[in-house]
């Protein structure tokens, strides 16, 4: 079936090195090509942060499978490699090492191109003294320069700013961060729950949403200061600053895929269907660098998490190498992390997101445990559900156990359950370890009283 | 609706307080009496075990709703007082505090009369040093003869002689389990997650499984050894013993139900249905005392967890106040529990009971976070479906929140999730919190290969 070309991948993030785990396990014989213009085999982006911060201890511990684990995988690697063009008249690909050129014949192409940080229109962004995080390289170039009681500006309040921030302040930093939004976390909470994860920071975190950096200043060639203007009033604010994050999201690498006739999404990604096909036959698309379907609203949405890579990474290798593999009908960007010790997850679209439907939120605020055992967490759960439906359309958790309890909405939305069925889950009970009656449920209880008054 | 007899609840344990509430809130003005042979209101029969090991520091704080709570409730609240008699054609329950009889009256009768444990046929059982862990009385019995370096023979390795176990343990008691069948928690986890459990018990803990006791021996007017038995081979042990604790499980209360007419089931339980209405009109029942249908078998099933009463006692409350609230149509029997630091956690019936099916199961054995990130303990999980229409009929897991992720299943099986969607689950991924494919998941791709295989 795939022929004596094989398969070529490009780029070897999570997205690539799992298509070309996952090709291999389908087709035992097949001629398998990665190019990967990093030094580095598949590693985690996810984990940078916490090289950082130290809680992993060595940073080429996130090289989950090198260069050997492909040889021994009969994959081809190729590092420090750039794919210049390819050719989808005679199907070859050529990329370059070095000054050395390299073609490459393919029957299947995945496309793994990822994203780069997107860096907003800031004066004097080239200073030195500004960093992203994105590569291995980013992180130790960051790690370096972290000194105690120093200060760091971070800009964008996303997951991973959000986690620097934490790694920064965990290394003795003095930390603020800014936030063009109204409040953190703006793709995963709704405001009034983001105002619980604040409130929960560390007093010396200052956090100025609403706020843009402008410009940046220099002293004996090294930044010194961010100037960040309010978004609504125009107030201006000078904040020193040693070190300055950039985290304010990527743009996409697309190049490629244009140059081949992929067809390019609304959201600016490659379109991919549920087996992560884009437009052009034999070519697949994966990771950061595409577009699918939102489980719940039906419209195009942009990959981003590494989750959600890894499974199309699946599909795309299991279906060219000659499988057969398709993911769920959209994503539910089911996600999580902890800043501060809080742990936050959520799935779904934000509230704001549903305006094409009619929408029922409930709030709970309770405890992991029940009252009478001690050392009880608090959990905050935010549910919304379609008012004429009431099916569930998102949840967030803040607090013990959040990844979990929202993998668990994550199941009740892909089993397309509604409220009333949801709500008398029997969620497993112990004293010492959840109340006879969930976070998760309680939660529920509270949207059903308002459908019904409604 | 109700008229001015109102609510009779015998019985003010979980089942009993839960339907008193629910009854308050559904209905302002209906009476509500409840009669309760202990001398407390209600408490947490679950958090027993944890007062003994004094994670919970005072025993009080298990009455989570005492007589003051009822009284501002409106609710009469009859402590110390037993029910005799139910007239049942002139609807008068007559009950005895001390030498006073009191006839109430009610339009509607909730009976949540419980269980009590079941003694095994032990010659000499009823010695000093033999206890059984049902009410705070119980509790402050063994509790009273907890001796540090002395010995405890404990018959019954389910939930409770387990949590016992551990208690006693922590205490600094020697501890010996026996149990009748060939494996712990038979009533959870399958015989090879049962290994798992045990595998990870501290050395000391001795575990006689296939053992029955059969004799107890004095010294001093006091339990000196606990004489048991194999049950394969006959073969006898003699284990010093300066406690014995009896856990092997209950008889039901349904002597009144029976004195009244209400259909008792197969299993020995209350026949009810998912509003826990009686054979009975007007009639309720809640809790140990009665039998509903288990949702994967649909066969008569005893309800025997403080999650389940909790959720009848609210459908017995809400419908006998004049509202309208109804359970799934079977229980899911979702249950956890921790030992020795090993929490465990299960949902549907173990797979030897899945008899009339024909079933595919998968073990996946893996880490709670990605291998790169320090500190990630192990997770089991053991899933069996459908072999025909690969439906989720059960799910046991060990280790790193394995309620949580039990919960993810029981909401999968409610959902009448087959195994190939729930697969595709998008679970919430971070490097310190879990893998971007979760045991959840990973085990269900093992049973994925089987089913294609067979």
């Amino acid at each position: 079936m795939t022929g004596d070309k094989g398969i070529v991948i490009i780029g070897c993030g999570a997205g690539g090195g799992t298509a070309a785990q996952f090709a291999r396990k389908t087709d035992r014989k097949t001629s398998i090509t990665i190019f990967e213009k990093e030094k580095y085999g598949q590693y985690s982006k996810c984990g940078l942060p916490y090289t950082i911060s130290g809680d992993i201890p060595e940073i080429k511990k996130l090289i989950e499978y090198d260069e050997e684990w492909f040889k021994k995988a009969k994959v081809d690697l190729f590092l420090d490699t750039k794919v210049e063009k390819i050719d989808t008249k005679n199907n070859i690909v050529f990329a370059k090492k070095g000054n050395k050129t390299i073609q490459k014949p393919y029957n299947f192409l995945i496309l793994c191109t990822g994203a780069t940080p997107s860096i907003p229109p800031i004066k004097n962004i080239d200073n030195d003294g500004v960093f992203v995080l994105r590569t291995i390289d980013d992180a130790e170039k960051i790690t370096k320069n972290i000194n105690r009681n120093k200060k760091a500006v971070i800009v964008g309040a996303g997951l991973i700013g959000l986690e620097m921030a934490d790694s920064l302040f965990n290394k003795g930093m003095k930390v603020s961060i800014v936030e063009a939004l109204p409040s953190i976390l703006p793709n995963n909470l709704d405001s009034d729950m983001a105002k619980i994860v604040t409130e929960h920071f560390p007093q010396d975190i200052n956090i100025y949403t609403n706020y843009i950096a402008t410009n940046v200043k220099n002293k004996n060639n090294w930044i010194s200061k961010v100037i960040i203007k309010n978004n609504e009033t125009g107030e201006e604010k000078s904040i020193d600053a040693d070190m300055l994050i950039i985290a304010t999201g990527t743009r996409l690498n697309v190049e490629l895929a244009k140059s081949i006739g992929c067809k390019i999404g609304k959201t600016g990604g490659i379109v991919v269907n549920n087996k992560s096909e884009t437009s052009i036959e034999n070519v697949y698309a994966v990771g950061d660098c595409t577009e699918y379907i939102d489980f719940i609203t039906a419209k195009p949405c942009l990959v981003g998490l590494g989750s959600i890579t890894v499974r199309q990474g699946m599909a795309a290798g299991i279906n060219a190498a000659g499988g057969n593999y398709g993911l769920l009908k959209g994503l539910l960007n089911t996600s999580t992390s902890e800043f501060f010790g809080i742990e936050i997850a959520s799935v779904g679209p934000i509230t704001s997101e549903l305006g094409d439907f009619t929408v029922v939120s409930g709030r709970f605020n309770g405890s992991s445990l029940p009252s009478y055992f001690p050392g009880g967490k608090p959990v905050s759960i935010k549910v919304s559900v379609d008012k004429y439906t009431g099916m569930i359309m998102n949840a967030q958790c803040i607090g013990d156990k959040a990844a979990q309890r929202i993998n668990t909405f994550a199941c009740a939305i892909i089993g397309e359950l509604d409220i009333e069925t949801f709500r008398k889950l029997e969620t497993a009970y112990a004293p010492s370890i959840a109340p006879t009656l969930d976070a998760v449920t309680l939660v529920c209880d509270i949207i059903s009283r308002k459908l019904k008054r409604n």
